[in-house]
């Protein structure tokens, strides 16, 4: 790799034509000034010399980076939920595609300050893709309504949001109806958070409701907070099992959970389907190719990636969103961990 | 968010100092010819102000960008390998603390194009960690030679190479053992990636080695390979069990992969361990919580990426690396996924 680099000045004088019409045209900025012969000839010598603008200077002049942001809330949750590769892979195949980068960021809630503003004012990122937005963020409504391009993985209701969401309720109110009709009256949750993480509260309070539809009451000991990971499903377990050894039926936040409720109830002699049966959500990808295989809700995480993506640059470009609050319903999926009860 | 910014101007004024000083300061260059105390005052103006220096004008004038590229060269393991993550949280948390942002890049293989030129000639990234390095890529050697600040995630035995790998060789020699000493004999292998990938290549003939050692052989009738998924496990399984029905155990190339082989397994109506022992390989944060626990080598991503990530700021700061070429040992866990030959 040789260190001397071909310069626009290089450029231009190959191609015949003053330096400002070669930043014109390379940087993509006020291009409809340059007529279509010149802008073609620029760009062949550029490539025939293996001339790149240098981004920084590019960027300082068009004010576009051409670097999006993906921002993770819950940095503990990236090394254990494997919905996040399946978001990540969908986010980078529409960027990678757009000619954008990917700058991954996880949000530090520092006492009394702004989280997003060192992300957003750097100026370093043209926009952003937000994960598990809170409805309870004030900072993150301030940055919606100031017009800052944001996309949002989840929903928190804001009429200005532009958002992909994938509710729960469709795949988890068939994921209910299979549960009772296989006779299950004594049913257990593992969320996949601790209270406050706004999707697990969704998700545990439409539970509840479906259950009561059915005369089917979720009480409190029934309930035993997960975190992502299969060790807490596996704990959870432990521990719902030692109040409740009634229970038939569990409901795990995520599959990565249900994989460690398995573990639990066979560390504890209790098999799957037979003794309790088990819904995990998700559908990541090995939730098929497991024993058992895991009945369970579906949410096409790699789609929702590239549909946010999508959105975000449509935004960046500024054309309109034809839809700026995306819903994609969940679809239940019923495989072996479910069966009736004895 | 307001549009008016607090620029230089205003936090000179408001420090008594002129603009250039202030400049020194924040863009931290050069920064030994400023008074300690200046410093200090300027630094607590402009966070009172709440001035942000515009990253792009900073990275032009100082040519550092404080964004480090992690590079994955096969983007269709983002998806499905779990060990990516724990590396992405090990490189992410050092980066953090230091004030690095992390850019995530696959490597895009254009015909007779050199794949790193545009990471590296953009300008947007100071440094590289590049996973999975292949020892046939004579760019990434081109990369090396030409000091360009890379780490890599394994290793090229390059002698000029900075590397953090973790080397099956102790953990998986371990497990021969084990496996051995439980009495099996008709052992199969399921790599992680079918040929081509170093590390999946090694790791097979390592296995063959150690194998031959106790005067097993290891012939191509029981090598099926996966493509890192529990998918890819449970069909090569299938496939594996046909060829060879007579095979005892199993050596999944990592855990995640594992899972699909027990759940295969299971549906061929064989259970693990009682008919066939299944040792996996990483030791994921999951894998001491399915049933059974899983017997697996440990390799620990979060801290070799913490590494790789130090290593790569001491050599963007000049600081000598102090180990250039870090290796880890892989660690044999035993748990319940092997037994006795019956």
């Amino acid at each position: 790799m040789t260190r001397s680099r071909v310069t626009s000045h290089d450029v231009a004088r190959a191609a015949g034509v003053s330096r400002t019409t070669v930043s014109i045209v390379l940087n993509r900025s006020n291009s409809a000034v340059i007529g279509e012969d010149t802008r073609k000839r620029v760009e062949a010598v550029a490539a025939d010399l293996g001339y790149r603008p240098n981004s920084a200077a590019r960027m300082l002049k068009s004010g576009v980076t051409e670097t999006v942001g993906l921002v993770v809330t819950e940095s503990r949750s990236l090394s254990v939920d494997g919905y996040i590769p399946l978001l990540f892979n969908g986010v980078g195949s529409v960027l990678r595609r757009k000619g954008y980068h990917l700058l991954l960021e996880t949000l530090s809630r520092t006492r009394g300050k702004n989280p997003y503003t060192d992300l957003v004012e750097s100026r370093r990122i043209d926009g952003l893709l937000l994960l598990s937005p809170r409805k309870d963020d004030a900072n993150l409504i301030e940055l919606i309504e100031s017009d800052f391009p944001i996309v949002l993985l989840g929903s928190i209701g804001h009429p200005r949001e532009i958002s992909v969401d994938t509710p729960s309720t469709e795949g988890l109110r068939d994921a209910v109806a299979h549960v009772v009709a296989l006779g299950h009256r004594r049913i257990g949750s593992i969320p996949f958070s601790p209270p406050g993480f706004s999707a697990a509260d969704m998700r545990l309070s439409e539970l509840r409701s479906f259950l009561a539809d059915d005369g089917i009451a979720l009480d409190d000991t029934a309930i035993v907070s997960g975190d992502f990971s299969a060790e807490s499903g596996f704990k959870a377990t432990v521990a719902l099992m030692a109040a409740r050894p009634d229970i038939t039926a569990i409901f795990a936040g995520n599959d990565t959970i249900a994989l460690g409720v398995i573990g639990a109830l066979a560390s504890l002699g209790l098999s799957v389907p037979r003794n309790v049966s088990v819904v995990g959500f998700d559908d990541l990808p090995f939730a098929g190719y497991v024993a058992p295989p895991l009945t369970t809700v579906r949410v096409d995480g790699m789609h929702q990636g590239q549909c946010a993506a999508e959105a975000l640059i449509l935004r960046l470009k500024g054309k309109p969103v034809p839809e700026p609050r995306q819903k994609f319903s969940s679809v239940f999926i019923p495989r072996d961990s479910t069966a009736s009860v004895r």
